[in-house]
């Protein structure tokens, strides 16, 4: 990866959180590639991204090119087809930081989800030449989509490789989120659990953009 | 309990955190009760808040006479003595709501504790007579203690009692604090975990008031 922006792939870019995802970085000078299983649904992702950001550097792919071809690849499928859409993807990823935003949450029957996080399912998958961070569980999908709002909701970034974790927090960053690293990758079973209290939230003062800041940190 | 404000009884607390917690009640016209294994500690506790709050209504008394005569009590010993101090209080507890700020959580080697939340054992301790509550877990001692400063960290109320959780809600708020409805018993084990990630980036920052606010949440 040169000094420039690196290129982000987006698995699963066709869904809400990863379309509200790709905005922001389109917005923010990042090329982009939209993944799919559908590459005609990617094409038409990225159409459309580019309907909303003019001159944006964006095409959509296969998952497989898009984990190929991408300098960071952020997996942001259903969490039911996490782990199947990774185990296809073991050779496009070797070497590369895999951001996992996985929350292993029923959104219907919100609980915080208990044994290990997301994030290390799919480190232990994945192997140690991938170097996987967890982050933007916690994002809501319908305030990425209003590219005028500022983001309220801080990103808590966990990885065991602390060079990934930095670039990561540099990432969403550069999404115009604040960032902050929050140590090692089983941590981000609090982020994911997180997740759950937030949907218990939105339900419970009827909100759709609850989320969480930190406090008290100068960085 | 009458339309006056509740005595709020603490049991360990001479401590940091709970001597931090009274002194915010003390401030807002809360009478206290300021428990201690050893009743000397207490009444020393006791004392000094006098000399920090003239005129407010506390004292001390050993743990069991805390439980017994307070209106809600509030549990804020280190998480080791957690279940052994609850053991002795069953009688006392009964038909009262606890409000438990244990955390799982070992200061020197953070990490989100795993199985059920410390409230949850409490409960299961203390049977369906006490209406157990999880807050506090991470309100920083550091600002507590300066009565002076405005309290930047969010209160997450869990409990299986909406009554019990409200009534807490209005408790951390007449301490001055915002607070949250979180939903049942065991969302507490995620509120224990932001306590690790929070001493994780207490470290990492270098800052000693590391806490959450919401956001996007109108009450």
């Amino acid at each position: 990866m040169s000094d420039s922006l690196p290129t982000v792939g987006i698995l699963g870019g066709t869904g809400k959180e990863g379309s509200g995802l790709a905005l922001r970085w389109a917005k923010n000078g990042y090329s982009l590639i939209i993944g799919s299983r559908t590459p005609e649904r990617a094409a038409q992702a990225a159409e459309d991204l580019r309907a909303k950001v003019p001159g944006v550097n964006v095409r959509g792919a296969d998952n497989a090119d898009t984990a190929r071809e991408a300098d960071i690849v952020i997996l942001t499928v259903p969490h039911e087809a996490q782990l199947a859409t990774l185990e296809g993807l073991k050779d496009q990823l070797k070497g590369k930081v895999l951001v996992d935003a996985t929350a292993r949450v029923d959104w219907r029957k919100p609980k915080p989800p208990e044994g290990k996080a997301a994030a290390r399912m799919a480190q232990d998958l994945l192997g140690p030449d991938v170097r996987v961070v967890s982050a933007f569980q916690n994002i809501p999908a319908s305030a990425l989509v209003r590219p005028e709002t500022k983001l309220e909701s801080d990103v808590l970034v966990c990885s065991d490789d602390p060079e990934a974790r930095a670039e990561v927090v540099r990432l969403a960053e550069g999404a115009g989120m604040d960032a902050y690293e929050a140590g090692g990758l089983d941590n981000g079973i609090v982020v994911e659990g997180l997740t759950a209290l937030i949907i218990i939230m939105n339900k419970r003062y009827k909100s759709n953009a609850c989320g969480i800041r930190m406090t008290g940190v100068v960085k």
